[in-house]
């Protein structure tokens, strides 16, 4: 029996990002994810495109959560992706807005997000 | 010589989506139209993802936006992905809230965006 399988995409939310960049920049950690889990965790891609690729969006203090779940992440072998803003807009150039996680088994995932709550 | 290209990504403001479920839908057209441009227009999708995976959302006011934009970009040859909601969380089940389209050259997908506000 195969479980749930989903995207996770921690924003920092001290940044106070307008909607349109926090949908541009989780976008970009979707793409980079997908592309990578498609060359090396073929079977979990697949699986997830086949369960309706699912995707969960929460809000971070600051970028020491996104520090934290891209060790966490490395260490169980969970793909990811840190997405820093080029900076035109709103942010300073090189800003960390994000991290995203998987696809990956919801409770694999849980054990690094779980604690925090829905943007 | 090669020209800018880019996502563009048309939300409805008239549904007042939450920034979580903006990013979620955004990303869910994003993979879409990623994969399907790998697939069918290569050329572009490789020089995009070259140039940066650049991206952009904008806000339309409501579904017969999303309805011009999906035949614009079909008679034009853009890849799009119109994104259907579950409606387990603030929309009826089936609700359409975005669409996306391309990667394609900024200035083909301005004929069809061009006139609307960043979200």
């Amino acid at each position: 029996m195969v479980g749930e399988l989903k995207m996770v995409f921690a924003v920092r939310r001290d940044l106070d990002l307008g909607k349109g960049k926090i949908a541009a920049q989780v976008a970009h950690a979707a793409v980079s994810c997908a592309l990578r889990s498609m060359e090396r965790q073929r079977d979990k891609f697949d699986e997830w495109m086949r369960q309706g690729q699912k995707k969960i969006v929460v809000k971070v203090p600051g970028i020491e959560d996104i520090i934290r779940i891209r060790e966490k992440a490395a260490s169980m072998g969970i793909i990811f992706e840190v997405v820093t803003d080029a900076g035109l807009t709103q942010t300073e150039p090189g800003t960390v807005t994000c991290i995203g996680l998987g696809p990956d088994s919801s409770e694999r995932l849980d054990t690094i997000t779980g604690m925090y709550h829905l943007l």
